[in-house]
């Protein structure tokens, strides 16, 4: 038996979700299905962030056990070659029985991409959120500040998450403008349900203005999701990093890398 | 009577190509509907670049006649509440009768991107080529270099074309890397069809070694596309600019703007 970890990337808008259903149209259950026919046997994976539906991932990690024996490359090429074209095997390696993408995960980053402009994306629609007014930036990027440290985020948690506690640590959270976009980037050993689409809801209320910056420490120490805003769409998500300990330097390290200048004007 | 000028932007995996066809399903088909509903008659539109299928417009420009009389921003918020969520207008603008989108456009500007990497893209999937091999960026940026100036682009005609000359003056062609991706930048008064594809697949050839530079420059002066490569993909191209008489000053200047730094690693 081997165990293989993977470094995946996917349009969220295209499947409901990573986690597996009986109607078979999740990014598990595509991957699961290709990597079952390369190995020649059921396969099951695990992840290291069950993404939400339209949520996306430039860099999800997942692992799987197997007994059949194929070169690294054949879980790369050859999975790819019966995948969708919105889902994609970026690496792949060989680990330990020790490691588990989901437990051992010691950081997930995430970013969150807001189109802050009159008119409504077209040719990133689905892949970016939108607000239309201004949104003043230096007051969201200090409301964000307070999120950073040790903290229970229950004003930030979907009813229905099933996490054993709210306390989460937050190692960075920061907003910042480019252009006509706005990037909110957090860094956490872990997130709530719908926890990060909560606080940029949060944020934007602060951006234009309807609440004062100090409103958002007010709301975490709430630990009241009745207090908050409404949660944010999920396109503009997504899990672009997940780290582990260094006994597993996988080829995924989270940096985030430019894409090329897409001629939007 | 009124001629308004508009901006649009489009994916164009999302329609059969920007010309009306009878099943209604191309960028002109779309836009025509929701204008004539705003406008409450028959709107025909007039465009700058006729583009493909699959190719895309960050700056399309189209003019309108129409006897309606709306504030400009019913053009654009208006109609962008009946467009299918792949286009948006950016822009509406009020012009004289001597203007027309097509016949009055001085310069077109096209990028194609093309993301050079052993996987293929899925973030981007249609949204930019692909080519598996390593290109050397440095000789196809040696190769483009002979396609500036006054020539007759035969080589680079599709069969179908309706042309009534081969001769463009190029104004701007080049290729530059950003890490990953290939970045092919082309300004010119007009192109043939499929010609900046054409164009592609030949640098590509240069690229991967197959060809020397100077075959590039063969190709061109041999006025024959029995000669040349094959058409590339239609998923990285992009019209990104029009350029108009100063007569006319649009709010689309042509300028490529960045897109934020999408999580793709």
């Amino acid at each position: 038996m081997k165990r293989i970890a993977i470094g995946v990337e996917y349009a969220g808008d295209a499947f409901c979700g990573w986690q597996s259903q009986a109607h078979g149209q999740t990014v598990q259950d595509v991957l699961e299905r290709a990597l079952s026919e390369i190995a020649a046997e059921r396969v099951r994976l695990h992840c290291a962030g069950r993404t939400d539906t339209g949520v996306h991932a430039s860099a999800q990690v997942a692992h799987f056990d197997t007994s059949a024996r194929r070169p690294l490359s054949a879980w790369v090429r050859g999975v790819n070659a019966l995948l969708p074209s919105a889902v994609v095997v970026r690496w792949a390696v060989e680990v330990d029985e020790a490691f588990h993408a989901r437990f051992l995960a010691t950081e997930r980053q995430y970013r969150y991409i807001l189109h802050n402009a009159p008119t409504r994306p077209a040719m990133l629609a689905g892949r970016v959120g939108w607000f239309h007014q201004v949104l003043d930036e230096q007051r969201m990027a200090e409301a964000v500040a307070c999120l950073v440290g040790t903290h229970d985020f229950s004003s930030f948690r979907a009813a229905g998450c099933q996490a054993k506690t709210p306390i989460r640590v937050m190692h960075e959270a920061r907003v910042v403008r480019q252009g006509e976009y706005l990037l909110f980037d957090f860094r956490a050993n872990g997130f709530l349900h719908h926890m990060i689409r909560n606080l940029v809801g949060a944020l934007v209320y602060v951006g234009k203005g309807r609440y004062p910056v100090e409103w958002m420490n007010d709301l975490l120490q709430a630990r009241d999701r009745a207090f908050a805003a409404p949660t944010f769409s999920p396109d503009g998500l997504y899990l672009c990093g997940v780290s582990y300990p260094p006994r597993w330097p996988l080829p995924n390290d989270g940096r985030i890398i430019a894409l090329p200048q897409l001629p939007l004007v």
